[in-house]
């Protein structure tokens, strides 16, 4: 696959989205795919964040990519080349969030027998995606150093719905005004479970520990 | 006023939002009051934006601000608190965006005999904000430099239907891979009409720009 794939998702007819997202991942398990739903405001880094990532973790476990946008394929392609990992593109025709049935119209496309780890690139948004369960074993998000430490206060139920929380861009701290500690502190206030990793993609600074988390995530799935 | 009020917005029940969005115009022409749609996305700096051109154009008209969001007060306090212009924080309920009956819903807790302009900073999302129209005279955005200078690319809307774009925090663009002349080029495809400003809101370069900009706009809406 040297070319990227853009796929046209269409607006999902299924009203019950829960329901359809808890088949989907009980499909998954069944064919031993875990599923990564990466979501996060846009401009946050999530494509240069993944694109770390893959280059960590492509020789250990088989994965491939669905990358969501609204229009464009720039992300898809930059990926695709950057690590050679199967890459597809997924335009929403304008939707703002995928929900399980979009989800699995793109999935519909991977060949999922030759993967064990499918990562969904959300659109760039922190508001609906996190409203719609896409089916996915595990939501990872990006809070970006440039966007604030308040982000947690603002847009509650994106901080709440996942299990991690990757601060990125700590190599410009030193410009803004956020305060680490502050944000950990928010994002507990809306879920005590998740785990925070700060990282900077663009020097790579905490990427493997994103990476070891991913990887262990995948192994217990798989055993479980 | 000393305290900031929270307004609980109410999903529209009105079907027709463009049709609804254009009778709120013409109601606000009738008592000279412009209304301004600020969208950008998370963390862009919308609020520290506004706080300065507030400190600008406040002695020179009558202005007031509503202040969306999901969740938290923070921003309407901010504002409050460093201008004193007369500000209310509009809550959405988990809405991504405010459409045009969601906006009179707000503007009827504003003294609209006592403005001539009204900002209305909407909530902090590229996607659902373009797709609906709040009835404002003008629509601006802001895209902040660490956002890079693709997202003309990935959220066409949002640029088409915006009249000027602000980019700010070119402070750090040194720190940033954001090319002004490439970002300028997307813009104009989206929007070959749109104004871009090349802002900083926390050292005020631009701000002058931006406030000499809404001055005139405010004015050439009273007097057409």
């Amino acid at each position: 696959m040297d070319e990227v794939r853009v796929i046209e998702i269409k607006k999902s007819v299924f009203e019950d989205n829960d329901r359809d997202a808890a088949a989907l991942r009980k499909e998954l398990k069944d064919k031993g795919v875990f599923l990564l739903n990466l979501m996060s405001a846009p401009g946050s880094g999530k494509t240069t964040t993944l694109i770390g990532t893959l280059q960590r973790i492509k020789d250990k476990v088989r994965t491939a990519v669905m990358e969501a946008d609204i229009d464009s394929d720039v992300d898809a392609v930059k990926i695709l080349k950057a690590t050679g990992v199967p890459t597809i593109q997924l335009h929403t025709g304008g939707m703002c969030h995928l929900d399980a049935e979009m989800t699995r119209q793109g999935l519909d496309n991977v060949a999922l027998s030759d993967v064990d780890l499918v990562i969904l690139e959300n659109v760039g948004n922190l508001v609906c995606p996190a409203e719609f369960d896409t089916g996915a074993v595990r939501n990872a998000m990006i809070l970006s150093v440039p966007e604030g430490d308040d982000k947690p206060l603002k847009y509650p139920l994106m901080f709440s719905v996942c299990d991690l929380v990757l601060v990125n861009k700590v190599d410009v701290m030193p410009y803004f005004d956020f305060d680490l500690d502050k944000c950990r502190k928010y994002v507990r206030m809306r879920n005590p479970k998740a785990r925070v990793i700060p990282i900077c993609a663009k020097t790579g600074e905490g990427v493997d520990e994103f990476a070891d988390w991913l990887l262990a995530e995948v192994k217990n799935w798989k055993l479980s």
